[in-house]
C-alpha cells in the first residue's frame, strides 16, 4: 500500500491497520481510485469523514520525515484557507461585473451613451460636466433610442419606438439567454439553491458546478436580469459562487477527491455568494448556515466568515455602486420608531407570510403545469412570452420599467427633504405626505395619489409576473423581487396610517419591514433575514421591527404549510433531501422499513468463507445494490461487515487479471486468518478482507424510526444493517428512509429520483 | 399504563409498541419516575429525544379525542413560546434593574444625592434644574463624601477621605457578595459559562441553575460590579438568563421532566442574557450557537431569537441607560475607513490574540494555583485583598475609578465637536489630537499627554488585575474587563499613528476594533463576535475592520493555544465536556477503548432467562455502572438489549412489594414470550421486557474512535455497546471516550470528574 493508498483505495482506516499484513500478498500497485460515487447517488458522510482523517494522519506523520513533507504539510493545513481566498476574489470579481453589466444592458434597453457606448446611463451622466444636481439624470451625452434616431425625445411617436425597442431588447436578451441555457448548459437554470442544498446535503450531481455552468450562468444572468424580467440575481449568485468554490477544489486534492471536504468549501462558496449578493457578509454566513448547508462545523464556519469577508471586500474595491459602501441599499435615516408601530410591523408579518403561501402555493402549481403539460417542451417560447409580456406591461408604469433593485433602493430611502429620489422628483411634491425633520406637515399633491396608485399596480403586476418567472429555465432569483413586490405595499399601508397623524412613521422603514416580512414568507429564513436585512440597509436601530416583521410572518406561513419556497422545489424535483427540520413524528420501528420486506426474496448477502467468485459475479450482476453485507454463514447470519459495490466489481476485475489462480470457483474470504485450503487441487482463493468494511452501522429492528432518521440525519449515512440479537436481518438505505417518510405523509413517494 | 405514563416511566418507544399485551399483568399503577439522572451524570440525548416524541405522540392522539384535549395539546404546542416570552421578560427586567442597582451603588462609593439618596450622580444632575450642560456633572445635589462630612470639597483632607470611603465602601460590597456566595449559593460564584456549556452538553449539576442561586448571583452581581473589581456582568448575566430559563421550565412538564428539552430552553436563554447584556439580540443568538450550546436545532434558532428580541425589548423599555436605545455603546461617527488602515486592524488583531493567550494562561495558572495551595481555603479573604488593591490603585486614576462601562462608552465615541464626553474635558482640549469634521487639526495638548500615560497605567493596570479576579469566588464576567483593556490600547497606537498625518483615522473604531481583537483573542468567537461588537456600537460601516481583526486574533491565539478562556476553565475544573472543536486524529479503535480490558473481569451482563433476582441484586450491590447489557446467554453472547440500573433496582423493589410471589430465587425474563415455567413449585418469574431497552447503540471492535467520538458527540450517547459478528465484547461510556481522548493528548486523565 503506497503512500496515498488511502484517498485512492477509499479503504477505511479499521482494515488498514488489521488487514495490511496478510492481504499484501496480492497487490502491490496501488488500488484503482474506485471511492468516488456515481452520478445521483449519495454519499457516505462517516466514510468521507474517515478517509479525511486518514489522510490528515499519513500527512501528519510524514511530515516528520524531512523537511520538505514538512512545508507539504503545512501548505496542506493552509491549502482550505487559500481555497477561500481565491473563492471570495473570484466570487467578488463576478458579483463586480455582473453589477456592472447588469446596470449597463438595463439602461440599454432604454438608450445608449454617446460619449462611450459601455457607459450606463448613470457613468455617463456623472462623466458628463454640463449637468447639474438637479438635472443630472438628463445629460446631452445619454441619448433614448427615439431621440437618436428620430431627433424627437418628445411626442407620441418618440414613446412608441422607446416602448417598442424597449420590448425588443427585452426580447433579445431573454432569446439570448435561454438559448444560451438550453445550448451549453442545461443546469444554468433556475436560482440554483435547491439544487445546491440537496449537493450539500451529499448527493451527487455532476456537472451541476461546473465550468460551463459557472460561465453560462454568470452570461446569462446578466442577459436574463438585463431582460427586464421579474428575478433576482441573488440565487443565482449563489450558484455562481458554489461554482467557483468546486472549481477551486479542484486544486487541492484534499477537497477533489473527498466529497465531504468538498461540502465545507461549497458550504463557505455559498455564503460567499449571499455575500456579495446582498452586501452582507455576516449575513451569508448566516445564510449558509440556516438555509443551505446541512453540515455546517464550527471550522467551516470561521472559514465561511473569511470567504464572505474576501467576496465583500474584492466587491468594494471594485465598486460597483460608485458609493464605497458595502450595502447595496443604504439608509439614511435613524429616526427611532415608537412601540405603537408594532401593530403595524405584525400586520406587515401577517401580510408577508400570507403573500409567501400564495407565492410558494402559485408557483409549484405552475411548475407542476410546466412539468406534466405541453408548456414544459417549450421553454424558449415560454421566457419570450413572458418577457414579452413583462416588457409590455413594464413600460407604461415608470415604477416597473427601471431595475428592481435601483427602483428598491429609492423607496427604501426617506425622500423630502434632499429631494434626491426620483420617486419624490416624479411626485413633484417635495414634502411628500409626510414631514420629514423640520418641514412641515403638508397634504400630499396630485402627484403622490398617482405614484401611489402606479405602485399598487406595479406591486400587484410583480406579484402575479412573479410567481410565473421564478422557475423557468433561465437564471433567477427570488430575493429582490420579494423585497420589491413588498416594498410597495408598505407605501400604501404607510399613506392611510400617516394621514390622520402629524409627527408619524418613516416610509422606508415599512419598505424594509415589508421587504423582510416578505421574504420571510417565501423563503422560512428568520435569523439570516434579518441580519441580511440590516446589513443591507444599515439601519441597525431596526432590528427588533424587523424580527417581529420576520418571526410573524414565519408563524402564518408555516400554519400554511411547513415549506419554504426551496424545499417546495425540492420537493417538486423529487430530490433526496432529509431535511432537518422535518419532525418524524411516527411509531413505526426499523423493522417496518427495512428491505427486505415480508413478500421480498431475502437480502443479497455474502458469507465470509463460502462464495465462490463467481456467485459473487452473479450477485453483482442480478442486483443494483450499492454494497453487500458479509455475514458469518448463510445459517448463523452473524453480521462481519459491509462491502461496497464499486470496491468488489474492481478488486474481483483486478485479481482476475493480475492474480494466477483466481478463477470461477475461486472462494473469496472475508475473514483475517488466512484460509485453510483443504485440498490441494482446489483454486486458489481470492482474500479480499482489505476492501471490508469492519465497521458497518447497525441497529437492531426495534430501533423506532424516529431515532433512525436522526442518526441518517446527524451522521450522514447512506445506508444503515439491522440486526436483531447479532442476526443480520436487513437493510435501511437513506432511499428507503425518505420513501418511508414520504409515504407516512401521505405524498406521492415515487417522485423520489436517486439510487 | 396511564397517560403520562411514558414520561414518567422513562420507557423508550418501542417497548410501548411491542410489550404492552403480555406485561400489563404486574404493575397497573404508573411506574415511579425513575427517568431523572444522578447529579454529575451525563444524559442520553437520543433517550430524551425518543421520550419526547412519544409525549408529543401521545398529545397529538389524545388531541382527537376531544375539544379540550385539542386545547391542551395546542397550549403544549405553544408553551414553548411562552417559556420563551416569560424568559425574556424575567431576563430584561433583571438585567435593568441590575444597571440601575450599579449605576447608583457606583456612584455611591464617591457620594451621595441629597434630593433622593438612591439617585445615581447622572439621575441626581439630570433632575437638577441648576445645571448647565457644560457642567452636568457637577450640581448642588451631588455631594461627595467629604463635601457631606467635612464640607470642604477641594484639598489634601477631602481628597483622603474620599479615597478612604471609597475603598471603604468597595470593600464593603465586595465582602458582602462574597459573603452572601459563600453562605447561600455557593454555584453563583465565577462568570457560570463554563459550567453553562457543560450542563448544555449534558450534564447535571444540581442546584448550579436554581432559584437561590438566580437570587443570591443577582444579588452579588450588582455588588461585585459596584465594588470596582475588574470584572464585567456579561458572563454573570448568562448565567442569570440561564436560572430563569430553568425557573420557567418548571412551569410545564414537558420541559421539566425532559433534560433534553430542557436544555433547548436553557441555550435559548443563553441568547436572552448575552441579548441584554450587550443591548445585541442577534449576537446574543449567535453566542448561544457558536460558544455555549451543543444541540442546537433550528427550531431553537427561532425560539432564541424570539427570547433574545423580547429580553431586549423589555431592557429597551425599562431604558436604564436612559438613551432608548437598545445598544450600549452607540456610537455617532460614519467615517469611512480607508483600505491602508487595514495594516493597524491586523496588527491590533496579532495584539489581541497575544494578549488572550497571555491572559489565559496566567489565569489557568493563578487559578490552578488556587486549587491546590492553601490560598483556595481563604476566598474571602482573597476577594477582600484583591478588592483592596484594586480599589486602592483604581482610585487615583480617573480612568480606572469610574464604571468600567462608562469609560468604554467615552472611549468609544469620538470627541471633540460635541466636547460632551469627560475624556475631553479633562484633557482641556476641545479638539483632541485630530480634526473632526471641519474642526483644523492642531497639536495636541498636555492634557493629552498626561491622559495618554493615565490610560497606559490603566491598561496595564487593568490587564494585570483581570487575570487575578478572574476566577474568584463571586460572580464575574469577562467581556467588558477584555473591552476596556483592549481600549486604551488602541488610543495609545491610534496616537502614535495619527500624529504625523493629519486627516487620518477614528480613534473609537481603534477602540471598537482592538476590543473585538482582544475578545476573540480570549474567548475564540468570531462570528458571534463581530455582530455583538456592531450591534454593540451601532457601527455598521465597520464590518470588515471587526471581522479582520478577529480573525487574526483567533489565528495568533490558536497558534499558542486551542483552547479559549471558558474551554480552558472547563478543562482546569475536570468537566466531562465532549468539545466539538477538537479534532480526534489519532488511529485507535474501539477495541482499544472499550472496557472491560483485558486484565479486567468479564463484563458485568445479565442474561435474558437465567438471572435470578438475587443475581440481579448483587450485581447491583457489587457495581456502580449506569446499565446493563442484556444477552440471550453467556454462552452465545448475542446481544438483546440494555437495561438502565435506576429502572432495574425500582422495579425489583416494586416486584418484591407487589408482586406476589416474586422471592430472591425467582428468575428474571427479558423475553417477549411468556416464560414457561417448567415446574410448579418453582417461584414466580419476574418479567423486566418492559424496561429493556431494545435498541441499545452498538459499534463494532472495529470501528476507528474517530467515528465513535463523532457519535458521542452528534447522538450525545452516555453509552454505546461494542460488539463483534453480533457478539458482545464490550462497552464505552462518554467517561471512557473521555479520558481516552485525554490520554490521547497527554493530558491528566484523573482531572475528569464524573461517573
Amino acid at each position: 500500500m503506497d503512500g496515498d493508498g488511502a484517498s485512492s483505495t477509499g479503504a477505511t482506516p479499521s482494515e488498514e491497520m488489521n488487514g495490511t499484513g496478510n492481504l499484501m500478498d496480492f497487490l502491490d500497485e496501488p488500488f484503482p481510485d474506485v471511492s468516488t460515487y456515481e452520478d445521483f447517488h449519495t454519499i457516505d458522510w462517516l466514510r468521507e469523514k474517515s478517509r479525511d482523517t486518514d489522510r490528515h494522519r499519513k500527512i501528519t506523520t510524514k511530515s516528520k520525515e524531512s523537511y520538505w513533507e514538512l512545508i507539504k504539510s503545512l501548505l496542506d493545513a493552509w491549502s482550505g484557507w487559500v481555497v477561500m481566498l481565491l473563492i471570495g476574489m473570484l466570487t467578488g470579481t463576478l458579483a463586480g461585473v455582473i453589477d456592472l453589466a447588469v446596470d449597463w444592458m438595463t439602461d440599454l434597453k432604454e438608450g445608449v451613451c454617446l460619449s462611450a457606448f459601455y457607459y450606463s446611463h448613470e457613468q455617463c451622466c456623472w462623466t458628463s460636466n454640463e449637468t447639474t444636481f438637479d438635472d443630472r439624470d438628463k445629460c446631452p451625452q445619454w441619448q433614448k433610442w427615439a431621440e437618436l434616431m428620430t431627433g424627437h425625445s418628445e411626442g407620441a411617436g418618440a414613446y412608441v419606438l422607446n416602448y417598442f425597442l424597449y420590448v425588443l431588447w427585452a426580447l433579445l436578451f431573454s432569446f439570448l439567454a435561454v438559448s444560451l441555457v438550453r445550448v451549453f448548459a442545461p443546469y444554468a437554470c433556475g436560482s440554483g439553491i435547491p439544487e445546491i442544498k440537496t449537493i450539500l446535503s451529499g448527493f451527487i450531481i455532476r456537472g451541476y458546478l461546473g465550468k460551463w455552468t459557472l460561465l453560462i450562468k454568470t452570461v446569462t444572468l446578466v442577459l436574463a436580469v438585463s431582460s427586464g424580467l421579474s428575478l433576482g440575481k441573488e440565487g443565482p449568485l449563489v450558484h455562481v459562487a458554489c461554482c467557483c468554490g468546486n472549481l477551486f477544489c479542484s486544486l487541492f486534492s484534499k477537497y477533489s477527491k473527498n466529497e465531504g471536504k468538498r461540502r465545507e468549501v461549497l458550504s463557505a462558496a455559498a455564503a460567499a455568494g449571499v455575500s456579495v449578493a446582498f452586501g452582507a457578509p455576516i449575513g451569508g454566513v448566516l445564510f449558509s448556515l440556516e438555509e443551505v448547508s446541512y453540515y455546517f462545523p464550527l471550522k467551516t464556519l470561521w472559514r465561511s466568515f473569511f470567504a464572505a469577508l474576501v467576496a465583500a471586500f474584492t466587491l468594494r474595491a471594485i465598486n460597483p455602486f460608485g458609493n464605497s459602501r458595502l450595502v447595496l441599499f443604504y439608509v439614511e435615516y435613524h429616526t427611532p420608531w415608537y412601540m405603537a408601530e408594532l401593530v403595524p410591523f405584525i400586520l406587515l408579518g401577517v401580510f408577508g407570510g400570507l403573500w409567501g403561501t400564495l407565492f410558494i402555493r402559485g408557483n409549484i402549481a405552475w411548475c407542476r403545469r410546466r412539468k406534466t403539460t405541453l408548456l414544459g417542451k417549450y421553454p424558449v417560447l415560454e421566457v419570450i412570452v413572458i418577457t414579452g409580456i413583462t416588457a409590455v406591461l413594464a413600460f407604461p408604469n415608470p415604477y416597473t420599467r427601471r431595475s428592481t433593485s435601483e427602483l428598491i433602493s429609492e423607496l427604501f430611502n426617506d425622500c423630502g427633504a434632499l429631494e434626491s429620489s426620483q420617486l419624490c422628483d416624479y411626485v413633484n411634491n417635495p414634502n411628500m405626505s409626510r414631514p420629514v425633520d423640520d418641514i412641515p406637515d403638508r397634504p400630499a399633491g396630485p402627484g403622490v395619489y398617482s405614484a401611489l396608485w402606479q405602485l399598487a399596480l406595479a406591486l400587484i403586476f410583480k406579484i402575479v409576473i412573479t410567481i410565473f418567472t421564478f422557475g423557468m429555465k433561465i437564471p433567477s432569483g427570488l430575493f429582490i423581487p420579494s423585497m420589491m413586490a413588498y416594498h410597495h405595499h408598505d407605501w400604501i399601508i404607510f399613506k392611510n396610517w400617516c394621514r390622520p397623524g402629524a409627527d408619524c412613521v418613516t416610509p422606508g422603514l415599512y419598505a424594509m419591514v415589508g421587504a423582510a416580512a416578505c421574504l420571510g414568507g417565501v423563503t422560512r429564513m428568520t435569523v439570516s433575514l434579518v441580519v441580511i436585512m440590516f446589513e443591507l440597509t444599515g439601519g441597525l436601530e431596526y432590528i427588533v421591527p424587523l424580527m417581529a416583521a420576520a418571526v410573524t410572518s414565519k408563524w402564518v406561513a408555516d400554519a400554511f404549510g411547513k415549506e419554504g419556497i426551496y424545499e417546495s422545489h425540492i420537493q417538486l424535483n423529487g430530490y433526496p433531501y432529509l431535511d432537518v427540520r422535518d419532525e418524524f413524528t411516527h411509531r413505526t420501528l426499523a423493522t417496518d422499513v427495512m428491505r427486505p420486506r415480508r413478500s421480498e426474496p431475502p437480502l443479497a448477502v455474502l458469507t465470509q468463507d463460502s462464495t465462490t467468485v463467481e456467485d459473487v459475479e452473479t450477485l453483482i450482476k442480478d442486483t443494483d445494490y450499492n454494497g453487500f453485507p458479509v455475514v458469518v454463514s448463510r445459517e448463523s447470519e452473524r453480521l462481519i461487515g459491509f462491502v461496497q459495490r464499486r470496491e468488489l466489481t474492481v478488486a474481483i476485475k483486478t485479481a482476475r487479471q493480475k492474480q494466477d489462480g483466481v478463477v470461477s470457483s475461486s472462494v473469496v474470504y472475508f475473514t483475517e486468518d488466512n484460509p485453510q485450503v483443504a485440498e490441494a487441487c482446489d483454486p486458489q482463493p481470492l482474500k479480499l478482507r482489505r476492501i471490508l468494511n469492519l465497521s458497518p452501522f447497525t441497529v437492531t429492528d426495534h430501533t423506532p424510526m424516529e431515532t433512525v432518521v436522526d442518526i441518517f440525519r446527524k451522521l450522514g449515512l447512506r445506508q444503515c444493517l439491522v440486526t436483531r440479537s447479532g442476526r443480520l436481518l436487513g437493510i435501511i438505505t437513506k432511499k428507503d428512509v425518505l420513501r418511508h417518510m414520504a409515504q407516512m405523509m401521505n405524498q406521492d413517494p415515487e417522485s423520489i429520483m436517486f439510487n
